[in-house]
């Protein structure tokens, strides 16, 4: 029982009830929204308090009406790791007392009775008793900024090498300069642990390898150890050591693949048998699909009774890679292990290591994938990969851009993976690549390419109606002709400098779409919470045929008074064009590009600019 | 930290993440749906557990899956009070097991070592420590049926006597039988205790009563009493007693109004001075919207020190009338009361009397009507009243029926009250009332008129622009001519034996809106869960002009096959038409009938009925 009077209801943002925390980057702010409201007609007032995990002190912002008993504040987290916030709200009798005088006098009432009220209230001051705070607070995990705007590229370091010699992390490193200067700052490599010998895949994931097949970076563990070893023909501990160091200059961090699975040579089989399960003839059980079977693969077996140790050695692997500069995480599969493990091993780690990213590759159902995000993955992969028309593309970036999604869930786009190569890109040749390229770094403030065989729009399937690629370096070596004159490295560079320039494209909170009248054509903006930079980016849809539409812009969305010509100047041509009113014109040719991406100026010169001008 | 994989999210219906119980009749069904899932392929089972509170076992109902990792199961709470239900779930490794030796069987595989793992898990059975169940339970208050369903009737028993006399509970008595013919099995009083004859309002509420005025109900307290006494015009409390019983017989239920504020001449006022807002002057603050002032009502001052006292007190008033026989409350402005207090009084009473019903009377801003709604009262005022155009009832009404605000706030539909003559009765006159009559008794389950006024269609306000009652009953008697042939009474009781006949009606959860090219036409269905009552209403919004339309009925939401012709039965004016297919026309001429209310019944006889065909 309280007599407080005062109610605090559906403060946003909030993740399933307060059970997970929001996410937010460093210097980004969290908008704090209560319904907040007492019995009666007297006025409330209400704060929003916030504070890191491990302050004592709450730090107050006195919160804004909005109507309808909706009121709102904002904090902008400095630091990394958690915060606390929630909303403390009573009723104000001195503000209640002076909105009723002043009706009181501007009637003519006598207020002398009301006078000495008053006087009452202000020495009484806000009694304890009538303060509500909302409990428990509610969380926000905040990150660097690398979690919000990142751009990824994936590369096999064994492919790195002089045709047909196995390549080390010293090929990778002569590769980064090309890596840097298409603007990536993330440079992911597949596990880059000792493969086992037994099952080992042959090229094209066939069986019956040979000694001189390299096999699948993700059959983890042979005779140089396991998660924690290096792959013997890509270098030593000390060669990756300069490499994280030398991408550190170019503005690159290397992201390790964390695959928790072991091939049947990997040390854990010999020195933990009970971390896998043993079927009833003695035998260890492989990876099944039924009726597939992946002989090459042991998984985990999670139930195990030694479970606890099995989690503590696998976090061990992270700080292991943390201890040797690795600071970006990409796991494979997290959705094939256990929930209360991930929220566990990120929750350790980043109580020691806030700065540490983890990327997500979950490509399952959305429940599952959005689970694993509220638990603490960083970033998530998405089902981008395969949204290519206009509707299904609206569709999955409104439920990705807005809340609760929005709210801990960060996509990172890949138009490739390398076990990946989409129908799209199989038939719609270097214009397909080029446009997907424009879509996943303009609808993503994260993306990533699976590189070379993107910007050489790589296009063979193993075979027809499969989506893997034909000679995949999964299984084998391969040669990339990097300098060949079709491919996309320039407007690789082109949009991720575009990227760079525009905070705009930073984030995906300002997303808007705008109609466009041609199914092909669709067309979008981003623009910063604070209004100064607006991006409008149209894209042809259509790898094959040039089309043209009028677009309806949304003009305050994007900040343009309807009665005002103003500027939109095209950031991938250079082209700028004077529009006028929310009706304009488009025409894209994929011959020729693939998309506009516009940088709206709302502020037109005219004569009043001119110096003589006054 | 647990090894459980199997994951239980997003479990409804909750209201406000579980903070307050859903409301439910009893016998009506509580669907419970969850997100559950684990990782990996594993194949997840699991069950809905659910009891009445003071049970000690769960109940358990096995859920379906209904894909896309959402499962459901339904429980019928039988009893009055709450119950508890939560959702349990884990990897059901048997069912896996079966599900791929099936695969592997089919492929031809040797399943000699699955057989035998089969046989090591039917041995081992559901291990403790991979169940998970959802904590804490969500609660579902089960009311009686007549929270959900019910038909009311205010009247002023002051006017009940002969002309010029004031009325008594034997006066009422003697009226029941008409209340009765109507169909309306609530009949509702306004404030029965002593009035005030300090500041006493006369008649049209102006200041300067004289002794014979007989001041408004609402100014409670008076020589005779107060919120515990009988105003001693109306009778004696065994005269209450007697028209209770009378009105039992009957099949009407007698419910109280509940006005927490005093008269100055209110006992508490001397025997409880601590109560009220002592103003600097010494005398009592009187209640005030500034600039306006009632100085013939003192409200409680709830933020008191004494506090508690005042709660256990305003309580009594409830348990009094309880203990003489009354189950029903309409609660005046409960929104100038603290939450907390209807929380903390709603709790006990109805601990002791689950079947005692609360009626909201807020009439203010939506989050407050919601939150009173949450913290207890069963059925509440809505704005309904207020609500004239298609447009406006489309809205209003799909927020009603729809969750979240439909599993915790239950409309009752009032077209007119003692305080309100919304204009729209005031300018359409006798078809005006007929069709807001339809439109609360089909759209509403609980619905309620203030009669006489409403069935003899009074409409002058007390002046032009005022939505009060000229002459209102709140402060003089009036006399009332019930017999006058064009009262409604007679269509009032044909909708209400529609109403008690069509369990469709009795529930707002079917409700569904058809589109109608007219905008002067509505049309909506209501249909029972099992799908075998299904009713079609369609008014016309225009008081003055005929309309005619086309309404394109969504058929299988009334479950009609679009191939097969069926019939709609007017149930209002008995004639029966052959329709067929989603488009039909419609005309309704408001001079004749408000509105269509067709009972469809979808199997239409054809010659294979006839008793010779075969």
């Amino acid at each position: 029982m309280t007599k407080a009077r005062v109610v605090i209801e559906n403060i946003t943002p909030q993740v399933d009830c307060g059970r997970f925390p929001v996410k937010r980057t460093v210097g980004e702010p969290v908008t704090v929204e209560a319904d907040v409201f007492a019995d009666g007609h007297d006025m409330v007032a209400c704060v929003l308090l916030y504070r890191a995990q491990d302050a004592e002190e709450w730090q107050r912002a006195p919160m804004t009406s909005m109507g309808n008993d909706r009121w709102y504040a904002r904090f902008v987290p400095r630091e990394l790791g958690q915060y606390e916030y929630t909303v403390s709200a009573w009723v104000d009798h001195l503000a209640t007392w002076r909105r009723d005088l002043a009706k009181k006098e501007a009637a003519g009432q006598d207020v002398r009775v009301d006078l000495l009220r008053g006087k009452q209230l202000e020495k009484q001051g806000i009694d304890e008793d009538i303060v509500v705070r909302y409990e428990p607070p509610l969380r926000v995990e905040v990150d660097r900024e690398k979690a919000r705007f990142s751009t990824w590229y994936e590369l096999f370091p064994r492919s790195a090498g002089k045709p047909g010699v196995h390549g080390t992390f010293a090929d990778v490193e002569a590769r980064l300069q090309y890596v840097a200067s298409m603007g990536f700052d993330v440079l992911y490599l597949p596990p880059i642990h000792p493969i086992g010998f037994t099952e080992r895949k042959a090229p094209n994931n066939k069986p019956g390898a040979g000694r001189s097949d390299p096999g699948s970076p993700w059959a983890i563990g042979g005779e140089g150890g396991g998660h924690k070893g290096i792959h013997p023909q890509l270098g030593t501990l000390a060669d990756f050591k300069r490499l994280v160091a030398r991408a550190h200059e170019l503005g690159i961090e290397i992201a390790l693949d964390i695959a928790f699975q072991s091939s049947p040579d990997h040390p854990y089989v010999r020195e933990h048998p009970e971390w896998f399960l043993k079927r009833p003839d003695g035998t260890i059980q492989y990876a099944e699909n039924p009726p597939k079977k992946y002989q090459d693969i042991y998984p985990f077996h999670f139930e195990t009774q030694e479970w606890r140790e099995l989690w503590e050695e696998l976090k061990s692997v992270f700080t292991f890679w943390i201890a040797h500069g690795v600071r970006v995480f990409r796991v494979d599969n997290p959705h094939t292990k256990p929930f209360p493990m991930w929220q566990w091993i990120i929750a350790e780690v980043k109580r020691e290591h806030p700065d540490v990213l983890f990327l997500s590759e979950a490509f399952t159902r959305p429940k599952v994938m959005y689970r694993l995000a509220k638990l603490g993955f960083t970033q998530s992969y998405t089902y981008f990969t395969w949204r290519n028309t206009k509707r299904e593309l609206i569709e999955y970036f409104t439920e990705l851009t807005k809340p609760p999604v929005s709210d801990f869930f960060r996509p990172n786009l890949w138009p490739n993976t390398p076990d990946i190569l989409p129908e799209f890109l199989q038939f719609g040749g270097r214009p397909a690549a080029a446009l997907r390229l424009v879509l996943a770094a303009t609808l993503g403030a994260s993306y990533g390419i699976y590189g070379p065989a993107f910007e050489l729009a790589e296009s063979k399937p193993r075979e027809p109606g499969s989506e893997e690629y034909l000679d995949s370096e999964k299984y084998q070596l391969r040669t990339w002709q990097l300098d060949r004159s079709d491919s996309l490295h320039e407007l690789i560079a082109r949009v991720n400098r575009i990227r760079r320039e525009n905070p705009a494209l930073q984030n995906n909170r300002g997303l808007r779409f705008h109609p466009v009248d041609n199914e092909s054509l669709i067309a979008y903006s981003k623009t910063t919470e604070d209004g100064t930079d607006s991006v409008l980016t149209i894209v042809n849809l259509d790898p094959h045929n040039r089309h043209t539409g009028w677009i309806e812009l949304e003009l305050a969305s994007v900040g343009v008074e309807s009665t005002k010509p103003f500027q939109v100047h095209d950031l991938l041509s250079g082209a700028r064009f004077l529009w006028q009113g929310a009706r304009n014109f488009i025409a894209l040719d994929p011959t020729y590009t693939p998309a506009h991406i516009f940088r709206i100026r709302r502020r037109v010169r005219t004569e009043h600019d001119f110096d003589y001008f006054m």
